[in-house]
This record gives C-alpha cells, structure tokens and sequence, in this order.
C-alpha cells in the first residue's frame, strides 16, 4: 500500500466534506443515509469513516466548516455581514438544503445532550466573536449605548435565526436586504444624537 | 349504531388535535408513526382518518389551530405579542417540541409544492392579519414613516421565525424580553420627533 501524505490526506477531508454537504442538503439528516454518502463521495463507508467517526462526527464537521468561514467575516465585519452573504448565496442550489438539514436535528438539540453539547461547540466561538465586535463598535462609538451588549448580541443572533428559517423553508428573498438595514440600524447610535435618553 | 351528534363529531376531532399535537411534539414529524397516533389518540387509525384524510391532512390541521389563534392575537395587539406569548410557553412541555416537528418539514416544503401550498395557505391569513394592523398603526401615528410597511412587515415576520428557530432548537430564553422590546422599538416612530429624515 503506498504511503499517503498529510496533503493528501487534507485534500480526501475536504472532498468528503464537500460531496457530503451536498448529500445532506439533497436529502436531509435523515434521507443522506450511509449508502447515498457513499454514492455522493464516490467512497467506501470504510474510507469515509476513517476520516470521520460517524454520520453524526461527518455532519457536525460540515457545520463547523461554516464556523470557522462566520467567525471570520463576523470579527471583520459583523453578523450582519453574514446574513448578507447568506442572502445573496439562497439561490445557490444547496443553500437552502443545506440549511433544512440543520434544522431537522432540533428533536436531536432537545432529546440528546450529548449531540447538543457537541453542536453548541460549533457556535460558542461565533457567539463570542459577535460579541467582541459589538464591544468594539461600541468603544469606536458608532453603536447605541443604552442597551446591554448582550442583549444586542441576542437581537442580531435572533435575526440571524430567522433568516436561516426562512431560506430553509424555501420562501423567496423579497426585500430582506431592505430588512438588513433595519436590523443594522437598531443597533446603531442614532445619527444626530447621543442613543442614551 | 348510535347517531353521533355533530357537537360529539366536533369534540372528537378536538381531542385529536389535542392528542397528535402532543404525539408530534414528542416524536417529530417522522417520529410521529400512525401507530403512535393510534396509541396517542387512543382511537384506531380508521376512527382517525374518518376526521383528517391522512397524517398531512391531521398535521396541517393542528397548524391551522395555531394560524387562527395567531390571527386573533395579530389583529388585536400584533404580531410582537405573539412572540412574547410564545416565550412566556416557552418552558411548557410541548412548545420546543411542536415548533421542531414544523421545522422537520423543511424539505418537503421546497421538495413537495402540493404540501407546500397548502402550508402556505395557513400562514397567508396571518400575513394579511399582521399588514393590516401595521397599516392601522401608521394612519393612528405611532408607526415610524420612513420605511415601507411591506419591509416592517417582513422585520416582524423575521424576528418570529428566530423566535420558533430559537426555541425549538430547545435554547435557554435568555434576554429574549429585552430583544423584544429592541424589535418593537425599530417599527415605532421615535419619541419626540418625526421618523423622516
């Protein structure tokens, strides 16, 4: 058998996640069965889950792919951000899949601590980032200062949510973006005077 | 055979509602076999779908209740106070439950437009419900003027999906209150002065 390199191995990762995803929002959690990822990786279950535990391990890194790629653009340009990149992806053919897939473990978030333990991981670091930029903005004054940090952490985290709800079920985009500056706005100094009163 | 009365016909089929609401809550969409519906209701599968054509038809059903109770509450002091009714049920046994099993149905909304209609027909009335009262809102002065009612009205509606995304995924409430308030504030004219600007 002839040695594999770390590259290589890196470079078989990231094609099953890639061909995974796609598998997931296809067919949701429950429809993207072991044999239909073995069809979608072109991969024995063997090969899959050398690199993966499970389905659940394969699931849970797919999502926390979209993690580390929130994490970034929330530190550099906020949560808001995100949401408007997820709008201008919804016509993607996997965005919304993708999206239903995730919804579909909600039973799984209440009836089973352990996946809810693993998944919280996932978000813990893009909460924390949300709210490292909020204490920045609110240093540099460009964000209303009578209202906690935590909870304008928690109306951007509910908007966001919202949004995810809404491209998974499929609806139309309509004027979100229209809607995006309303959000933005509520959590942002008045113009012309100070937010406290 | 008895002669049922249609007062007997009417409580039978609200004892159903009640029984496969709670079933879905507990096992999900999927979860919810007709087995378990015959075992929740305590009536055979022919006793149930006398009333609801099929478990699409009962499902829908237990989501209609939902809409009417919704629109009433629209109507008569918006949709705000159907987000915080909902946070105040949030710790009741079956809400985190019954909004994940309308979440499991994500796939077949984009996947199925037959059952994706008639789902849309359930929340057409509450749509309508929630324009008009922003429409009464505005012409009594106390909607902010600067942004068209179609975008508030999707503001509102966005917030609502993260509350039901936010509580079926079974999170702790936090500060929702206080994000509510944040939510109401961003449709009302601002205090002192006019929206325009």
């Amino acid at each position: 058998m002839p040695r594999v390199s770390q590259d290589q191995l890196d470079a078989r990762r990231q094609e099953i996640l890639a061909a995974a995803r796609a598998c997931f929002a296809r067919h949701g959690y429950e429809g993207a069965t072991v044999r239909r990822l073995e069809e979608a990786t072109g991969l024995s279950r063997g090969a899959i889950f050398h690199h993966f535990r499970d389905k659940d391990s394969l699931f849970l890194a797919v999502a926390e792919d979209d993690a580390v790629t929130m994490v970034e653009t929330v530190a550099r340009n906020g949560l808001v951000q995100v949401m408007r990149d997820l709008l201008v992806r919804a016509d993607a053919p996997d965005t919304a899949g993708w999206l239903g897939s995730q919804l579909e473990v909600s039973r799984r978030l209440r009836t089973d601590p352990a996946f809810a333990e693993r998944w919280a991981q996932r978000s813990a670091a893009i909460a924390e980032a949300t709210r490292d930029r909020l204490g920045r903005q609110r240093d540099a004054g460009v964000l209303r200062d009578d209202v906690p940090i935590e909870v304008l952490a928690q109306f951007l985290e509910l908007a966001y949510d919202g949004l995810v709800l809404h491209l998974a079920m499929g609806r139309p985009a309509g004027d979100l973006n229209q809607v995006l500056d309303l959000v933005e706005e509520a959590v942002r100094r008045p113009e012309g005077g100070p937010a406290s009163h």
